[in-house]
């Protein structure tokens, strides 16, 4: 990281934290130049960037101030609410997949506003870089490894995934690693690994909905764990359920958690690991958001404060730089042999030339440059993101302002219903995520999930303008 | 086809059936020439691809015979025996996985002779003409497909999948393709999609250890109808066990299966068709081997006599194209849906470059023309093979004739036990398959499975010959 980018780093976490308040003056270039010891020019870069990034504004004659949106103007979703419902009930039979599919299908049409959208814009990604990584990779490629590589995994991908992995703290033995068909599949072979038809298995409310018809479809019973929006899964109820219930398998996000953006305080991944040694609980952690951090440090995963290799750790290149070339992995612990037999008598590997391709890019790519702009990019996106529902949506909404990936949970006035407000803002081109399909009970019903991963324009202000008229018609 | 390769293949037919036999002259460059109305020239090319194929050979003064190994010197392995077992038997609970897990984890050293190798050699694969396509359609590809493409799959892929299917017959409707991770996924998604834990399954005895283990990992049983070794499944058994059994599904190779290399003729397809019907039965068809055939005509599936839409036909680009890129497809019939959103909820879809590859090297990649080659080296290596066989293994030997593929099933004398010889085989440097791992109740015990996928040479004979000494030590 270069010097205007630490720099600019330490103000952006002042503002996150509210030490630096919206409309506040930040330090006058001379100032922060004397008091940092950096030049003039290096904290003019610095300012740019934070502008770029939609966290300070320019003012006449004021120098910069914190912008009036950059954090904090609407609520934040409530926890209460979430945590409500499951006093009423232990485990819950899912059966969401219906819905969920008449979503996904209806917002299949590529001319509709992608605000319901699982995935960030392609428009993001080095995908040129890359696929000048696979000419090269398939150029020099023996021919047997086309073979070879299938059941082993590319052995540059394995080395380059363990290395950037213990980069960021998170040892494991490299014969732990299974490469696997996006994390998606990563996730399946695990829960699979783990469970059998009718076991409970541990998982976060709202979650995301892929996660509900991997259960539903290995006809598990869900034990929902309401999530803070802001510091993730609440270990008391966690803990609560685990000694009452025969909980056998757990699953969780500790950073930037689908839907909700929250992130778990490494104190909490430290107790939450105690409690999964306590149970012997074979724990699933879905990392794929990781390195869309906006702060200083990528977060550590739950993996790396686990001594007992009960966490089966799932992360993927589709959210990060490859989206569509399906290539995961997952981490498993003690349960990697049985993850690895499970993967070669269902898909065998995934796409040799795809990890062949993603393995070159790590190496020669420049994949932690493209991470930087993509970061910038994401959070120049939340802030606009932010500024419009705070524009157009009615009194009374709430919104979590996460600190990574491209995903806002919205919470709308208790008279919305966000099924309805699907359908309607999908006759006027605009999708959205209806908060039903992340729960098993399908609560939420006032709450959707916006996907800031788009780059931002005035179609898309429209149609956030457009939901906004749509939502108030409820009212 | 030019008309050269079209009297060749005439001739080797002949050969093929029986009505010209070894030993025997064939017709003289001036008979054929006078006779068929051709040039003597392409007389003379046909004859050179017949020798090259080890179908006939040149003796001074006699012009060409017909190979005294060609055909029919070896019995064909015995059908009554793989029947007896199963009348004692309905229905097994399957238990292959560890067996296959070990003979497949010993046999991963690239310098061991892979005989037991389910893999052709990939020196028989265009790699580098598919590399070509492969970084034109990235160039060419729109940002937008890379997600697009996802649960859709390649437009370009799907339609020439469509083409080719339907120029041998097999008409489907374009909604039914869904584009899997190589075969073995559509084999597991179809399974999957229309069983449930407990339920029997009829399978072939014997058959692909790999779909023993997705019986396994599913909890069915297997009801084993034994395959004859030349005509494939046998209808009576199988209609005996429809009436009596509860079976929910049936799985089946109607051409080159493997390991037997049996096929189906067009009436026994018929037949077969004709049962399910009745029963009502989802069927799976596994057809990977169909474009490896040796005959005039790729043979029909029997998907192409289906008229209920019950036949789910599954294939792949592993055995003819492109091992390694994890492509294959299914035209699910009415079960085409479920298996899709099945998918969506697993792996969601295959590698889209991998795709976009596949689909550019079909339209302009002379798909046809490797095929033929490709044909052209897998009958002259199976010749070889067969003299080898001939000359190294002891009396007693049957083996099967495939008129496609690249496997041979080899009945030893009954004093062998090919888990033994699997085991001393392995220490010589030399991979076979034994015949346990083929069957649900661990039956073929004197079997061995032989590949003859790559390229013919000195070391490959050698260790025929190697294969024939450890043999001989059972005796």
């Amino acid at each position: 990281m270069k010097l205007y980018e630490q720099f600019a780093e330490e103000i952006a976490e002042l503002i996150r934290t509210g030490a630096l308040k919206p409309g506040e003056k930040i330090p006058s270039v001379r100032t922060a130049s004397r008091t940092h010891e950096i030049s003039p020019a290096t904290v003019f870069q610095a300012y740019y960037l934070l502008e770029r990034r939609g966290l300070i504004e320019a003012r006449a004659r004021s120098g910069y101030i914190v912008r009036a949106n950059a954090k904090g103007v609407l609520a934040e979703p409530q926890f209460a609410d979430l945590a409500h419902p499951h006093q009423e009930t232990n485990a819950t039979d899912v059966d969401v997949s219906e819905l969920v599919f008449s979503v996904l299908n209806s917002i299949k049409d590529p001319t509709t506003i992608p605000l319901g959208s699982a995935f960030p814009s392609p428009d993001l990604f080095p995908l040129q870089r890359l696929a000048r990584s696979m000419t090269k990779s398939l150029r020099e490629m023996p021919a047997h490894a086309v073979v070879a590589d299938m059941t082993a995994g590319n052995a540059n991908l394995r080395r380059q995934i363990t290395l950037r992995a213990m980069a960021i703290g998170n040892k494991f033995p490299a014969d732990e690693l299974v490469i696997t068909n996006g994390a998606l599949e990563a996730l399946n072979l695990c829960l699979q690994t783990v469970t059998n038809p009718g076991d409970l298995v541990a998982i976060e409310s709202p979650a995301f909905y892929a996660k509900l018809q991997v259960l539903e479809r290995l006809k598990l019973k869900a034990v929902e764990i309401p999530v803070h929006p802001r510091d993730g899964i609440d270990l008391d109820i966690l803990a609560d359920s685990l000694a009452r219930l025969p909980i056998k398998a757990c699953w969780v996000m500790s950073s930037f958690q689908n839907p909700l953006g929250a992130s778990m305080s490494d104190e909490k991944k430290q107790k939450l690991c105690e409690l999964i040694a306590q149970y012997q609980l074979p724990t699933i952690e879905d990392d794929v958001y990781a390195e869309l951090y906006f702060g200083i440090h990528q977060p550590k995963p739950l993996k790396s404060f686990d001594q007992q290799h009960l966490v089966m750790y799932c992360s993927s290149f589709s959210k990060s730089l490859a989206p569509g070339y399906r290539v995961g992995w997952v981490a498993g612990g003690k349960f990697a042999e049985q993850i690895n037999r499970l993967q070669l008598m269902t898909t065998i590997s995934p796409s040799v030339p795809a990890q062949a391709a993603i393995a070159d890019y790590l190496q020669h790519g420049g994949f932690d440059r493209h991470l930087r702009k993509l970061r910038e990019a994401l959070e120049s996106q939340q802030q606009k993101m932010l500024v419009a529902i705070e524009r157009y949506f009615p009194q009374g909404t709430r919104v979590t302002q996460p600190k990574g990936g491209y995903f806002l949970w919205v919470e709308l006035p208790p008279q919305v219903d966000s099924l309805q407000l699907f359908k309607l803002a999908l006759a006027q081109g605009i999708s959205i995520a209806p908060g039903p399909i992340f729960s098993a009970s399908q609560r939420f019903r006032n709450c959707i999930r916006i996907n800031y991963g788009n780059v931002w324009n005035a179609k898309i202000e429209e149609a956030v303008s457009v939901l906004g008229k749509l939502i108030a018609s409820f009212l």
